[in-house]
C-alpha cells in the first residue's frame, strides 16, 4: 500500500479546503485522528510502530465502514507521551501537559469547520489516560460535537484469545500482538533479533499485558522490566496473525465509525 | 461543635513536624493522599460524598493494615475534576492542568520527607485518568519512591456482585453503591429523596456503571443522563449493604497497604 | 473514629447539591473559604495548625453572625505557600503561581452558583500577600460578586493587648498566640515541647510579629530565625487565654459576616 | 529634546558592562529595580505619576545614602497591575501573573551578576501585594541574597502628619500626597483640573488612605470610588510640600539603602 | 518514490532505536526535523502543501548529502502556525507558544542521543518568526549542539529568477512556485481550479512574495488578500519547473547538510 | 538631576488620561511601543544601547511626521531577550515566551483606548523575531487595529552604503552604526576602548551584519564571537556619521508613520 502523506482517500492533507468543508458539513460526519508515538520497542520493531499501527487501523476503519459515513483522518500525531522509554534511545516525548494541549488545539482548529464528532483513536498504552483526559477537556469546550477515545488494541479484546499463543504477559510492548501486525504490515522494518521478556510486576492488580489489566496504576520506567526493552513474547508473532488481527480490527473500527455515524446524524 | 482535622492516628495533619519526618524515614514507609470532588450527588447524597469515602476508604486502609506498616495520610484534596457536572449546582470543579499541578505539588513537597511510596487514592469516577496521568508524571519527576494510584471502588470489584442488587447501571453516580456506604458512614447526610436513573449510554463499549466499563471514552454533561443528577438505583441503598463494603474495602485497602511496603522496603 | 467532613451546619461539603443552589441565591448570601497551610509549627502544635484555626473561626463566625445570614463554608484549602518552612519536615507547601489560580478556581465555580459575596479567610501570615493578589485577581473576573480577603488574626488586633503577655516577638509563629488557641480548641494535638525563640530581624521597619508590622517585606527561611521552628514565646500561652481569643474572634468574624450580608444585599 | 534613559550615575543602563560587573561584586552592593504603573491619576496629574515618582525615590536614595554604598538602579518597570483603573483611559496594566514573571527574570539576570542585595521598590498601592508576592518567590530562587521589597510612600508614615492637611481619606490616589510630589518633581505635567473625591468604604478595617489601612482586602474598581478616578483632596497640594515629602522620603530611603548595605557585607 | 511512514532510508521513524543511537553518536551527526502546516492553499493545492513540501526537501537533502553525512529526519511536524488561514475552511493551527513548546520538546528528547547538530527545515513562511525563535530557545538549552532553522525555499532565492515566468507576487502563497512543485512531486494531488490573485499590500518595504520581502511585519488574515486563498499566479506553474526546482534545491540542501557536518564534527 | 520620563510632546507616559483618549480615538491614530534591551555592547557602548536607539528613532519619527498624524509613544520596554549576551555581565534578559506574552498584554491594554495602528518598533537583532511573533499574535487578537512590526535599524538598509566605510561585519553589534548615532545622541556615555572583532560565521548564508543577512538562522553565544562583545569595528565611528543616520532614520520613521495613519483613517 502506498502511503504518501495525503494519498489515503479519507485523508484531510491530501484535499483541498473546499472538499474537507464539504465533508465536515456532511451529516453525521465524523473525524479520526490517530495518536502515537516515537519510542523504543525493542530490538525488532521500529520506533514509530504505535505511529505506524493507530494510523494503519485508522485507515482501514475507514475503508471498512459503509460508504455513506463522511469520515476524514488527519496524518497521525506521532510524538507521544513515553518518558518511561526514555533510557533507551530513539525517543522522542513530548511533556503531558502540552500534548495535551497539542491535542486541544488541534481538535479546536479542526471541528471548527463542523464535524459531529471527533474520535482521537490511540496507539500506545502511555498515551491512554492522557488521551481520556484529552477527551474530557475537548469536551468541554465543544459541546456541539461528539468527543470520544480510544485505544486501538481494546477493539481486539474481545476475539484476541482466538488467535493469541502466548501467557498472560506475552502481548505487551513489542510482543506477539504488536509483530504480528508489524509482520503484516511493514514487514520490511522488522529486524530479526526479537528479545522479549516477561515482566515481572509485583503488584496482581496492575497491567500485566495489553488485553489484561487492572485497577493499579504503577509508574516503572521500561528499563526496570527489560533489557531489550521489549516485553512479551515476540517470538510467537507471524504475518498470518497480523493479517488476521489486521482485519478483525477493521471490521471492529469500521462498525464503531458507523455507529458514530449513526448516533451523530 | 468539635473539628477534627488531624484527628486520625495517621493523620499528617495532626502531627509536629518531628513525628512526620520519623516516620517518612521508616522502612518501607507509604504516604497515602485521598482525592476526592465536589460535585452534585443527587438530591439525597451530600457533595462531598466521594471525599468523604476516599477519605473514608484510606483511614479504613490503615486501621486494618498491620501497625508494622508505617502509613501516614493527608487530608483529602476535596476539589476534583467534575465540569461535567458543573451545570447542576453545589459543584466546585477544579481545571484539569491546574489540579494534576496540584497534586505534583503535593507529592514533591510530602516525598521530599523520605517516604519510599505514595498512593494517590481516588473517590471520583472523573478523576480517574487525571490520576493515572499524575501518577506517571509524579514518577518521572520522583524515581527514588514508587508512585502508584487506585481509584478505591475498584477494590470493590471481586466482591460486589455478593452485595449488589440492581442490574448493570444502577451501582453508577449517586446509586446503590455510594449511597450504601454513606447510610452506613454518615447517615445524617443522606436526604429521603432518592430520585436515580438508568442512563442510556448509545456505545456499547464505553462505561455503564462503576464496575462495568468499556475501552470507548465519552465526554457527556450528566444533565444529558439525569434529571436529578443521580444515576443508578439509590432506592436498593441499604446501610447493612454499606458496612459490608466499607468492611471488604477496608480489607483490601489494608492489604495493599501491606503489599506496597513489603516491596519498598 | 467518626470524621465529620460536612458535619458543621454551614457546611457546603455536607449539603445536596440543591440546598446549596438556595442558600446561594439568597439576598445577601456569604461564601467563606478558608484558607490555611501545612507547615512546621515548632515542636508542640500539629503542622495543620493554621488550616485548624481558619477553619474554626470561620465556624465561629457562621455561629455568632444573625441567623438571618445566610452563609456557607467551604472546608478548608489546607496547603498553603510555605517555602521557607520546607527545609524543616512536614511542610506540604504549593508553587505561589498555582495555588492563586486553585482560589481562583475554587471562586470561579463556587460563585456561579450566585453567592453575593465571597470571603478569603487566611490563616497563615505567609499566605497574606497571596491571598491579598487573589483577591483582585478574583475580583476581576466576578464583577457580580463582592470579593474580600482577611488573615484572621488580623481580627484580634484590636483587643490582643488586653490578653498577650508576651513582648513584642513573642506572638509570632507558634507562639503565645497560636498555641493558646490550640490549647483551647485541640490540646490532644499540643505537645510539651515548647522551644520558641525571638526572632532578631536586623531591619526594624519589617514584620516583628503577628500583631506588630512594618512596611519592609523581607524573605526569609525560617531556620535563619529558630532551630525549632517557632518563633515566639509559647510557653506563656493558655487553654484560658485561647478561650478568650476565640470567644472575641468569632464576636468579630460574626460581625464581619453581618456587615458583608448587609452592604450585599 | 534630550533623553535621560540612564543619565543618573547610579543607572546600570547607562554604564558599559564591565562597570555593572565590578559594581556587583563589591561587598555588601544593593540593587534597587524600581516599580510603577502607568493608569489613570484623575484629570490632574500624568498616567505615569507612579512610575515617575518610585523611581524620583530610588534615585533620591542613591544620592542621600554614603558614597561607600555600592547601589544601582534599573530603570522603572513602568507597567504595573492596575485592572481596577482599566475603565479609565489611558491605563496599560499588566496581568497579575506574568508580571510576578517578569519581576522574577529580571531579578534572576540581575543578580546573576553577583549582587548582596535586591530591593524592589513599588510606587503603587495595586502592585503591593504582588510585590511581597515577588519578593518571596525571587527570595526561594536566590539563596544568595538578601531580597526585600517596600512601596516608597510607607517611608512618609513617620512624618506625614506634620505636613498633611487633608483627613483621613485625602492623601489617596492621585490626592494631596501624590499631587504635592508630583508639583515639585514634575510641575510641567500637572493639569489644574484638580478634581478629586473623598471614598466612601463601607468596611471599617479596609484600606482608607495610602497612610491609613486596614487588614480588609477588598477589590472594588475605581470607578466605584470617583468619577474622575482621582481620590482624595488634591486642591490642598503644595510644591512646597512636595519639596519637603521628597526631601524626607531621600532621607530615609538613603538611611534604608545604608542598613541594607551594612547588613549584607 | 513510495514514502510510507518510516519507509525512507534517513527515516527515524522507521529504525529500531539502536540503529538511531548508533547514527546519534557518529562524528558530525546531523537531525533534520522537517515543519509544515496543514492550511488552505487555493482551490488546486492539497492543504497539507508545506508539509509534503518541507519533507520532500529534506529528504532530498538526504540523498544528495555525501553517503559520508550521518543524517536522520524525523517525521514532519505537520500542525504549524496558521490562524491568518483559519477563515477558510481545511485549516489546522496551533497557538504560538504551544508550538515552539512542541518544537523544544522534540529537540530535547530528539537531541538527547547525541547529534551534534540539529536543523528545524521550515516549509510555511508564517512559522518563519517561530522557527527563528525556536532556534533560539533550543539553542540556549543545548549547548553541547549546533541549532539551526530555514525555511526551504529560501534555498531557492539565487536561483529562482532563472525559472521564474511570474513578475513580483506571482510566487506567493500557493502560486507558481508551490503549485510546480507539486506538479512535479505529486501531481494527483493538484486540481484544476488555479485561481490565484496578486496581493495589494500597501507598505512598500513589507513581504511581497516567497523572495521579495522588506522589513517591515504586518499581521493580515489572508481573506483579506484573496478571494480563493491563492496568492501568486498558479496558471504558470509546470510539472517541468517544478523538477527543476526540486533538483536545484535538492542540491543546496545536499551541500548544507554536508557543511553542517564538516563544521560539528 | 531632573528625570524625563513623559517629557516628550508624544509621550503617553506624560498625559492625563483624557488626553490619551482623545488622541487614541482620533482618526487614523498611530501607536508606536519601542522596544530594547539591556545586554553587554562591548567596552564602550552602555548595556541599555538598543533602548535608547530605538527610542530615539521613536521620537525622531514623531517629531519629523505631520502634526496632523496621531501619534503616541509608550515608554521603552527596556529589557528583550538577549539570552546569548548573559554570559557576559550587565545584562538583563527576558525569557521568550513571557517576553511576547508583555507586549500582549500592553498591546491589549493600550489598543483598548480605540488606536487605529500598532507599530511595535524594536532595537535589538535578538528580539526581531520575537517582534515578527507579536505582531502575528496581537495581530490575531485586535482585529480591529492594524499591526506591524519594524527593527529600525532596517530603515538604514536603503541609504547606509552611502554612510559607511566599515566592510561587511563592521556594522554589527556595537560597531560602527550604533556606535556612531551614540556619539551623536549620547556622547557623554560612549568610552574610550572600542575594541571590536570581525565575526566568523561559518554559513556564508547566514547573518553577517546589521545589514547584511541570509535565510539561515543559528544561535550562538556572543562570546563565541567576540571577546570584548562587540562585533564590527566601532574604531570607524563618529558623531557626525551618527547624526547623518539619526536624521535619516528620523525622516524614514516620518514617512512610515504617516503611511500608517494614511492606511487606517
Amino acid at each position: 500500500m502506498s502511503d504518501t502523506i495525503g494519498s489515503h482517500p479519507a485523508s484531510w492533507a491530501g484535499k483541498p479546503y473546499r472538499e474537507i468543508e464539504e465533508l465536515a458539513t456532511s451529516d453525521g460526519s465524523v473525524l479520526v485522528v490517530p495518536v502515537g508515538s516515537i519510542e523504543q520497542h525493542g530490538h525488532h520493531l521500529p520506533v514509530a510502530t504505535d505511529t505506524i499501527l493507530a494510523d494503519a487501523v485508522a485507515k482501514a476503519g475507514a475503508e471498512h465502514a459503509d460508504d455513506s459515513v463522511p469520515v476524514l483522518l488527519t496524518p497521525p500525531v506521532w510524538a507521544g507521551y513515553s518518558p518511561h522509554h526514555r533510557s533507551f534511545g530513539g525517543t522522542i516525548t513530548r511533556e503531558h501537559g502540552s500534548l495535551r494541549e497539542t491535542l486541544e488545539e488541534i481538535a479546536d482548529a479542526a471541528l471548527d469547520n463542523g464535524f459531529d464528532a471527533l474520535l482521537l483513536l490511540n496507539g500506545h498504552g502511555g498515551n491512554a489516560s492522557l488521551i481520556d483526559s484529552a477527551v474530557s477537556t475537548i469536551g468541554v469546550d465543544q459541546p456541539d460535537s461528539e468527543v470520544l477515545g480510544l485505544t486501538y488494541f481494546e477493539l481486539a479484546e474481545p476475539f484476541i484469545d482466538e488467535i493469541r499463543e502466548s501467557e498472560i504477559g506475552g502481548m505487551a510492548h513489542a510482543g506477539e500482538f504488536e509483530t504480528s501486525l508489524m509482520l503484516h504490515l511493514r514487514p520490511e522494518l522488522v529486524h530479526d533479533d526479537r528479545e522479549g521478556t516477561y515482566q515481572e510486576e509485583p503488584y496482581d492488580r496492575s497491567q500485566q499485558d495489553l488485553f489484561v489489566g487492572g485497577p493499579l496504576s504503577v509508574y516503572r520506567p521500561f528499563e526496570d522490566y527489560s533489557p531489550s526493552g521489549a516485553i512479551g513474547d515476540p517470538t510467537l508473532a507471524t504475518a498470518e496473525k497480523g493479517a488476521r488481527i489486521h482485519d478483525r480490527l477493521g471490521d471492529a473500527m469500521g462498525d464503531l465509525l458507523e455507529r458514530i455515524h449513526e448516533e451523530n446524524r
